[in-house]
């Protein structure tokens, strides 16, 4: 059903293993609380960029709409959390955003390319396994509910895309991306132990 | 007309002297830009709250709801950069919230109780002096801008309040809002040379 080989999503290198489906099914909660933290992560990451390019107008523009969108997402996850009696709590992460977070160069213009693409394909990343829950949820109401947030993942990963397209030439993307989306999928060939959004 | 020994709001331990209005009514285009920081930087301490509190419900919710306010002021601040042609720019900030941030102690709990009431009083601050600017900017739709803004300014700061309120005792909250506030109102005795929304 789900191969390790065909990737859904253009800019990911493989798919999901169904090992991770089932490992986030069995345990939905988990999975919601986690998310809850990867929405805040993900408005943190946007709200930096802000900090850190200040005067780049169309990174600044786009990036204020995303970080009020993760926001938005963040509240509707905690409002699901309520609704389940699962309370806030700290979550070890998967080790999976640090590594990423590892690959980016620490001098400019490169820190500015890596950071792009990175975010490009965290996004990308939680639209397909949003996608994935959506399909295997087996409460329709929550499967419904991340159907709803996919879209949103979607359009992200697409800004971060043209962010790097406005920046830099196709070329150098391209050969970076070429890099880090490789790096990527082989972070997730083994399955964290713990259940995660990017376990 | 002004005068630094009679606060209009009460957390504040002296008013805005008419000097800094002088300032500010001279450079709105630095006003704005540097009003812009603010309303990212505002966005950014709420957003912190939640990295360093993930646990803790109510501030949780609340300053969610304040970072997407700000953002949302963010976003408005800089349509009116964009009409008036100012570009994006960093600026030095004043030293004001650093040296407020210099009071806070690092040891827990007393560090959420400093930087709440360090944030309370930014807000404060912030929202008497977007009064000042609605009150004497001598441009109709700028002026009703800054008057549009102030009611969520007062929001914000009560909302601090609150939290504070939420997770200590009164006699403790109001001994060192008594310091802080003193201390407040001492950085601003001497204006910065650079018109700032903090000078």
């Amino acid at each position: 059903m789900l191969s390790n080989t065909v990737p859904t999503i253009k800019l990911l290198k493989s798919a999901t293993q169904s090992a991770w489906i089932d490992q986030a099914i069995a345990n939905l909660d988990v999975i919601l609380l986690d998310h809850s933290h990867c929405e805040r992560k993900a408005a943190g990451v946007a709200l930096n960029f802000l900090f850190r390019y200040p005067a780049h107008e169309l990174l600044v523009r786009k990036l204020t709409a995303i970080a009020q969108e993760e926001l938005e997402h963040f509240e509707l996850v905690n409002q699901w959390l309520e609704k389940r009696g699962i309370p806030l709590a700290p979550l070890t992460p998967s080790s999976y955003g640090a590594k990423l977070k590892g690959q980016v160069r620490r001098n400019e213009p490169e820190h500015l390319l890596d950071s792009l693409l990175v975010a490009a394909l965290i996004e990308a990343r939680s639209h397909e396994r949003l996608g994935l829950l959506a399909d295997y949820c087996p409460e329709p109401d929550l499967a419904q509910f991340y159907r709803g947030l996919m879209a949103s993942e979607a359009r992200h990963y697409g800004i971060y895309w043209v962010l790097a397209d406005t920046y830099f030439e196709r070329e150098v993307i391209q050969s970076r991306l070429e890099e880090l989306s490789i790096f990527e999928s082989e972070i997730l060939v083994s399955l964290h132990s713990q259940p995660r959004i990017h376990s």
